[in-house]
């Protein structure tokens, strides 16, 4: 990979961010969210800055075009614990654009009413991958430049 | 149980309903909702209706009173698929209102861009409980009178 | 559909069981078992009484012959609650076999220490469907005479 | 902390390690395991380790003592995908034992009659909290002892 294959981020990074309430279904025995839900709920929230940010179908990525995105790099900070009937939120920035890798930092804070401390941050790498074989493929252009553009905006 | 513990239902019933983006998380190999994921989200809309429709905190009837309402009988009927990427409705309407019990009536439909067809229909028996004991209690007076209010308004 | 398209049930059915722990994972906030997981794991079930007890491999059948098997109708009793930590056991009998369809009786009971007691029935009919078209699809007839022969074996 | 706090770990590790079949209920629209089912699948090893390895029922830890048993930091790399039907293996080791936090290395293997090759390898910190107040405690005595001689043992 060379040094003009990674997209330049801006400074500050743009954050895509959403409220999410905490359900008696994300909560575990001892009353408070069982941590893989939170990976749900950041996976819920790419498929709505794909959707809604950058105006790119994520079914339809998968769907139609059979380009997955799956992780391979996870790291997980649980700061603060998170109760049923929290009204949260859930954040997102780019660190870094690759080829065929997108690395997301993302995060969840109090909010809604509640305080606006940090619960969680993570970052996440994911790859670009053909649904026919699971090997990493290039990131399809019209995604590339969706993500470039969203960057930039504002 | 008597005559008189049972609430009278308007006809025709008012609908509680809210729109539902079917995520990856919910899809399974065969690219449509794995269907335990729709009992999760009816779930999620009762919680939405007490929140929001009736007034009364779903977390807080949990958490603070310490009273449970588990499903004590489920009907469902599975029409037609729902795929990744769809916007879908979910509605409940009350059926009955007994003294320890409420029986809802519980709908998905196209919706958002999709056609308005019946996806699934589910009548859910839920019982008011003691979350110390798991035994039956009567419906606490202020959640039967927050139910008996919405149901009779507009 | 003629009467010959049904086979007949021996009686008394046959029943195909397996030992289940109760994890933290399957617990809600009420320290006792999330309703939609005991759907989760009566699939589970299924796919073992495939693999083990009739010899058709459940993930060839998606994955290399495209048959899928959804759910179109639900009926569950909750009789008893299951708690985190106890191991109980799940059954099923074949009720009817279609020519398109499966209908299955399910249970959950104490088990391994635990009592015997009833905690959940349910009734699913499943119909076999092509995974292109999601339509219906006869019973493909090494799996029909699978079960015809696990069900009369013993 | 001192020195004193922190168990040195026996070179080698010793390892728990149990088999579990991939389920339909794992997997996702790629056909492959969704990736917080890993993290699911890890606790319940967690918990594997503690009822048959240590000795300790985890159950019970939750339950009567009211002591959790939360993650503080998660690492993970996915470096080979799991598909529906497999039989995979999941690891651990005690990395570290501390006066309130526990680190464990995870790993997905396959086998069963795939090959063995590393699906995912995890680091997760879990730290001991009370319940009642979900502040960190120090590691029960009991807890820690039988810790202790299961990494002793063999």
């Amino acid at each position: 990979m060379t040094q003009a294959d990674i997209t330049t981020i801006p400074q500050p990074a743009r954050r895509f961010a959403r409220p999410v309430p905490i359900r008696f279904a994300h909560c575990d025995p001892a009353g408070i969210i069982f941590f893989p839900q939170y990976l749900m709920l950041f996976n819920g929230l790419v498929e709505d800055w794909f959707n809604e940010g950058l105006g790119v179908s994520y079914a339809g990525m998968l769907g139609d075009q059979r380009t997955g995105l799956p992780i391979v790099h996870l790291e997980c900070d649980f700061r603060a614990v998170t109760r049923m009937g929290e009204t949260v939120e859930f954040g997102l920035t780019v660190t870094r654009m690759g080829s065929r890798s997108l690395t997301l930092d993302m995060d969840c804070h109090g909010a809604g009413g509640a305080d606006g401390v940090l619960r969680v941050s993570a970052r996440k790498v994911l790859v670009f991958t053909s649904l026919d074989t699971h090997e990493a493929i290039a990131a399809p252009a019209h995604i590339r430049a969706a993500i470039e553009r969203w960057m930039n905006d504002e």
